[in-house]
């Protein structure tokens, strides 16, 4: 059994291509066709109702263009709108956040856990949410702390200047504090600051990519479902955006790598956009 | 102060682009030179007096060629000559065992933490070694097992097959029985199957990439010493093998990605190769 149909990705924007690189790592046969809805980034200032809407509107384009399941890059969108895409489309939808917990509830030692993120995901609450849908009557502590300037230095490719290492330090003072083991990384940015991330947090606190995780749950079912695809010849990949491809393609290669080709701007229904 | 030289990373062939990859993540802006003996590979059959001759004439050659330190991105060659490198050369060397051995030595929650790897670098204690080292009079049981099959299965792309799988199966059921909660992927070929070894190991079991964790040393031991790049333009890396540049060249579009472009073969002095 070999399905060849592409794996559907999609954000408000870039961020979301770190998964893509993780799943493409796992699976480097699988085609991946990539949606960034970059007319509409970002989706932080919007409301619960405005991004459901594009989320839905989002899957089902996706489906429309036949991928065998879907996979929410996107911290915002999954926050305010996992349920709703599952309700929305009969392929198998992944979101960011819970493979993210599950792996924290799994890794910390003293039951102080991290969580940064954008203001908008880390005052959702979704967080805490998925903590005690995945460990009922859970004794983990779980800390947020939103990192509002993080995003702009990860897209300027700045991981070690000393302005970055000073807003670091700002940021991650109370998580040290509160003497977290266990740091998760809520944004699809932070993977690319990693390096930073650790020489702030020092050697004894462990970072979760919500990237890598989810990579792993996609590699789950698709393998338990039998939806790998199991051609050898290297797959096409597809990338779209409904904003400026230019400046999508600009990052989309300093994000995702070499499959990153170019982009197609595609236009869904754009009256709910600014 | 910022330092345009390169880092300069070295393999017997391309597996050490893994950790390239994961360099290149958390430092954006540092140049990287990199030099696979593909020549001469692999090194898991040679002596161990011939792995110490070349990994010094690489680490003299990278140094001709004004790196700023060196990473010894091959876990033969760690094993075998880390302190016989550091004695040959003036500027800063990292291998990649110290650093999975002290994640896990963090990680670990039962104190079982597997080990896998190739024949020669179970076999040579050198990750034994490194947490008597690391964490004198450790509790820490370190349970090691060789994967011989696996390096093939990579380079093929093949991360999901039955065969794969069933070879997974095979090599890690001991260190399942063993109930180890952190597994060391102690090649640098094996990032490459973080979804499969997840999926045979379950979800309990945390995988640790030597190629992840030795590229937050190399962004310590930067950092710390002044000799980050800040210079924003992107950086020019560049890559030399001792063997077939087209062979290496197809490999390691696939093992590190967009900023690999051609490659260089250079003659070392080859009088000890087969």
């Amino acid at each position: 059994m070999s399905d060849p149909r592409a794996i559907g990705v999609f954000d408000s924007g870039v961020g979301g291509l770190t998964v893509v690189r993780s799943i493409l790592d796992d699976l480097p046969r699988e085609p991946v066709l990539y949606f960034g809805d970059t007319a509409r980034y970002p989706y932080g200032p919007r409301t619960l109702e405005e991004v459901r809407t594009f989320a839905v509107q989002i899957a089902r384009h996706l489906v429309e263009r036949d991928v065998k399941m879907i996979v929410v890059a996107c911290n915002s969108a999954t926050a305010a709108a996992i349920e709703q895409v599952r309700a929305a489309v009969s392929v198998p939808v992944v979101g960011v956040i819970e493979p993210a917990v599950r792996a924290a509830v799994r890794a910390t030692r003293n039951g102080r856990v991290g969580l940064i993120g954008t203001e908008v995901t880390v005052a959702s609450g979704a967080y805490h949410d998925a903590l005690a849908r995945l460990d009922p009557g859970s004794e983990i502590a779980l800390i947020g702390q939103a990192c509002p300037a993080f995003v702009e230095f990860v897209e300027r490719g700045d991981t070690t200047s000393p302005a970055l290492l000073a807003a670091a330090e700002r940021y991650l003072t109370p998580l040290q504090a509160a003497g977290v083991d266990t740091l998760i990384l809520g944004c699809t940015h932070y993977p690319l600051l990693r390096g930073a991330l650790h020489h702030v947090m020092g050697p004894e606190v462990l970072l979760l990519s919500s990237a890598d995780e989810t990579a792993k749950d996609v590699y789950e079912i698709l393998g338990e479902r039998g939806l790998l695809n199991e051609m050898t010849r290297p797959p096409d990949h597809r990338f779209e955006c409904s904003g400026d491809p230019e400046w999508f393609a600009g990052l989309g290669r300093r994000f995702l790598g070499p499959e990153f080709l170019d982009a197609d701007r595609v236009s869904l229904e754009l009256s709910k956009s600014r």
